[in-house]
């Protein structure tokens, strides 16, 4: 099959899975769940043989732990799926409803998207949880994952379609590409292809931004502040800091730049040079920063930098203004956090940040959609539309207005002797 | 000012738009009608010129009729804006509020999207409707509309800028553009602007979502269709046909094509035809349409062109999965109608077509956002991410998450004592 043919095919499937009700739906998660069990053994041996061309090529020890998928894995797999069928259905849901006048009434209805595709890293375990998001929300989907894992997402892959057929569910609503190559053509099916996340380096992600005219979810950086503001719990704040920083240096919700209030500079600088010192963290700092503790100098490109690594850059600032400057002039929008005890310094912050997550007194790396509590997550967006910071299953949602008439006419509205519209908010669901 | 810095300024605004209270924005918007109504004369002695030169150059009849805005269309945009005021305040909303763990809570606010750039034909009443809307959802905007409408859109921008700068809305926050080449220049301004809304032809549309990164809301085209089911009342039929068709040719929600249910073709196509032909409507059949009626027939390209004129294709189909397997193929996914007695078969169609609008037994016509009760519209989205459908406030607004903690870090959520996550949603508003 060509690209074009896979995309249509799952195109055709979306319609159909639109239309699934609930109890198939989660009736085909809970079969996905069982043959993942059945199936583990193959599963696990088809994914130590990724493992041993991994470690022949010399993958780095973080990313082989990345491409493990045991049988612990597996149980943590299915775990999620079950949480997912706990989850309530986010599609058909009547969103708004109104009479527009006797017998014309108006329902928005949630609907799916239609057809996702979605470029993953080396992570098997991510398969299975974007495929079962798409599956409760009723989208079809095309998956790229890493070249790493190929035999691994071959095989999930097989049991996923295989399980959700005997359910019901529609051929072709999953479907997997094998090359890069059919990336790049997946980028011009705007036809069949209604949205797509791409998950991995920045460079990948602006890439697909600038070779396509389907819309596009995700991030393609995360520079993210922790601001500590003068009346802050300066013990609070140093724990805020290195978690922000040091917990995992390697992701997008970690801090790659800290703005200090000028008031705390002093006595709060020194216990940051110390705390990160001891975990080996780079820090670069602007003059004031550096008139109060040794450190090397931050040029400007360090303040629109992200390290993704245990480096800090540092500027001393004059107050709450002059952090939301920063953030919003530097930032990438994702996810930034404040620290102090002034209610209304935090209130100002949060309002003024124009980033997707804006966080009082914790730390930005809670910006998760397992944290959030949204179950799974497909991606982290830093998108002004549709869906923003952790998406989950709402942001594979959309909807559609149902229109219900009686032979009504627009003429009648219109001219001289024109019926008035009622306009009445329903507080009902949409029969149909 | 270049067109970046006019960008930038409007991004500076947007900021503290954002947080401007529902009460400063409804007096700012009073006082926009207040100004309107006292330089009423000026308005109309800048757009008499306007349509004087208009005349000098020939513009057609309907394109002068829409330029023209006089005291009724003053009074008119007037009580536009007293409904907006009547409307509730979309942003500030909370969408979601979790527990995440002690002092660890979680909100989802709406919030602005920031800078649109929204660029629209020759209606200044079009001008007030779109910066209003803006203003009540607390998004800057740059306006780009017909060169028809210089002088009265410049007024009117004057006029829009000095109310609110009086009632304390921040400076910039509305800018009209005046070139074509502004235009083109604003496409490269994704660092500024977050949202473009083009209305205008397929062309001008496409060419705009060809060309910029930064997401577009609206739509290229409205292919709409009117499926006749074989149960259907065919007088109620006939008459929505004929207002889908006929009772505003030139917009997007005017039907193009007719798809006939096999089983009444014989009985129903002779009355279209009567019908259609009284109001010199052109139709193109399939062969099993020209079987029955005498008409030119319809070739491949017939299905996917929007006429904008009285002409109508018309296809005879075998039930409503043909029908609903055609609009899917053919149509813009913008509206389109069934007409039956069977709810069995309009549930079938209004939940799979694919479509924005999805309608039982009434006139594509109407799909718009004063019919909807949305107050006024800026624009029609055929996307499948944000907004869809007849925009209003609504399709202004998205969201953020907002955690609000007490020193809370990840560390102590991870490794083999690890806190667990309560997750409770909690049912109040996010405190700041």
């Amino acid at each position: 099959m060509s690209l074009e043919q896979v995309a249509s095919a799952a195109k055709e499937a979306s319609i159909p899975l639109a239309a699934a009700k609930t109890v198939d739906k989660d009736r085909a998660l809970a079969m996905i769940a069982k043959a993942l069990q059945e199936n583990g053994g193959n599963v696990v041996a088809a994914n130590e043989q990724d493992l041993q061309e991994a470690r022949r090529n010399n993958l780095a020890g973080p990313l082989l732990k990345r491409l493990r998928f045991d049988q612990a894995k597996i149980a943590e797999a299915c775990q999620g799926i079950e949480s997912l069928i706990q989850l309530e259905d986010p599609i058909g849901k009547t969103l708004y409803a109104m009479e527009l006048d006797e017998g014309l009434e108006l329902y928005r209805i949630t609907c799916p998207i239609g057809v996702v595709g979605i470029v993953f890293e080396s992570r098997p375990d991510a398969l299975v949880q974007i495929s079962t998001l798409c599956l409760k929300s009723g989208n079809a989907v095309l998956l790229k994952g890493g070249s790493e894992a190929g035999r691994t997402n071959r095989i999930l892959t097989g049991i996923i379609a295989q399980a959700t057929a005997e359910a019901g569910i529609p051929d072709g609503w999953i479907q997997l590409l094998e090359t890069r190559q059919q990336v790049t053509e997946m980028l011009a099916l705007d036809r069949y292809i209604d949205l797509i996340i791409p998950r991995g380096s920045n460079a990948f992600v602006r890439h697909i931004m600038d070779n396509t005219r389907i819309p596009v979810l995700g991030h393609a950086e995360g520079i993210c502040h922790v601001y500590v503001d003068g009346p802050a719990d300066l013990d609070k704040a140093l724990r805020i800091v290195v978690d922000s920083k040091c917990q995992y240096v390697a992701v997008c919700n970690a801090a790659e730049t800290l703005l200090v209030d000028e008031r705390i500079a002093r006595a709060f600088l020194p216990k940051v040079k110390d705390a990160l010192g001891r975990r080996s963290v780079e820090i670069r700092g602007c003059d004031k920063t550096r008139a109060v503790i040794d450190c090397k100098p931050a040029i400007e490109a360090d303040w629109s930098t992200e390290y993704l690594d245990y480096i800090l850059s540092i500027k001393v600032v004059n107050g709450v203004d002059e952090a939301v400057g920063h953030i919003n002039r530097y930032g990438s929008h994702h996810t930034d956090s404040i620290v102090t005890k002034d209610r209304a310094a935090a209130a100002r912050f949060l309002e003024r940040v124009d980033s997707a997550d804006v966080f009082w007194n914790c730390s930005t790396r809670f910006s998760d959609g397992f944290r959030y509590g949204l179950g799974a997550e497909v991606g982290i967006s830093t998108n002004k539309i549709h869906a923003r910071g952790p998406v989950g299953l709402e942001g594979l949602v959309i909807y559609k207005w149902k229109l219900l008439g009686d032979g009504h006419v627009v003429a009648d509205y219109s001219g001289t002797s024109a019926r008035q519209f009622r306009h009445v908010r329903l507080d009902r669901d949409c029969p149909l």
